[in-house]
């Protein structure tokens, strides 16, 4: 089995995520799908290109109910979001150098932008990627990719629960166990 | 960072994976995407409840142009494909137990079967799984859950090309390189 991306000891990075070539008809459920993998994995925010305010507040609804202050940023301009970047933009791709290669990479960086592109990539990102990483060479989907990337680079979920949450899971063998803040309180 | 699931020079286990409560109209993507991360991943089949055969006939495209034997077999009574199954049945749903406290249990498995539901999980589901686990207790993504599932408990996208493969990729640094069968074939 590879060891994890990151070697012990190291902090864990801060993460944000670049969705491309989003198409509002088409795709909103799986870019909602990408979304909540961001943020589950402790993501700070997912800009979204082109722009689509419907997700960014069924993001924010669910930050509100269950925590934490991530968010969905729409942008015009994605090259400049790349550009203006100040850490190590990765693009997922099934072409690219295996996660595996690219730990040691990873492992220095303390700040990184996860670029995930839809249906069709725009050719130029692979030269503006500070590094192009696979997650397997296989086809693949853009979630799942990207949440394999990010619990390798993370080290799994959060356990702790998000700031401000409404709502918390109770860890159950069996069945749903919900604690809202009101319950909490009565504690 | 968590330890990985299977400790160090225990065989992998065999996966297979049911997908639950599929909308033909409306998760052809999401149920697509699932299918794509269980095939990287090695999985050996998903069930499809309740079948879709324009999703198997897709998937088996894709076998047949990457290689593999992975296939998307419809089941239309999902209780007997759990019940009559031989291994550990695993429910993956936010509510359950966290994948760290899992891990010996799944460690002791050769076989697994991954139940995943869909927007609506029938409630039996918490009592037939043999182990009802939680990647994270936020909201998720089913495919991300999956994908994190399968990386920790098989190690990894296999590395070795998928048997048969028409096509397969050639890791770059930039941009995209695959070799057909043909070209391989001349070297």
């Amino acid at each position: 089995m590879p060891s994890r991306a990151r070697p012990k000891g190291r902090g864990v990075p801060s993460v944000e995520l670049l969705r491309l070539g989003h198409r509002a008809g088409r795709d909103p459920r799986l870019t909602t799908h990408l979304a909540l993998v961001a943020r589950a994995f402790g993501a700070r925010r997912m800009y979204l290109h082109p722009p689509d305010p419907a997700i960014a507040e069924r993001l924010a609804a669910v930050a509100r109910r269950w925590g934490g202050a991530f968010e969905v940023v729409g942008v015009d301009d994605w090259r400049r979001t790349v550009r203006e970047f100040d850490g190590l933009v990765v693009h997922l791709t099934m072409y690219g150098l295996s996660l595996e290669r690219v730990a040691p990479r990873l492992a220095r960086a303390s700040h990184l932008l996860v670029v995930v592109g839809g249906a069709k990539v725009p050719p130029a990102l692979y030269g503006l990627a500070g590094v192009n990483v696979a997650v397997g060479h296989q086809p693949h989907s853009e979630v799942g990719a990207a949440a394999v990337f990010l619990d390798r680079v993370r080290g799994g979920v959060p356990a702790s629960e998000f700031v401000g949450a409404e709502c918390t899971i109770v860890p159950r063998a069996r069945g749903k166990s919900v604690r809202t803040a009101r319950s909490r309180s009565r504690r």
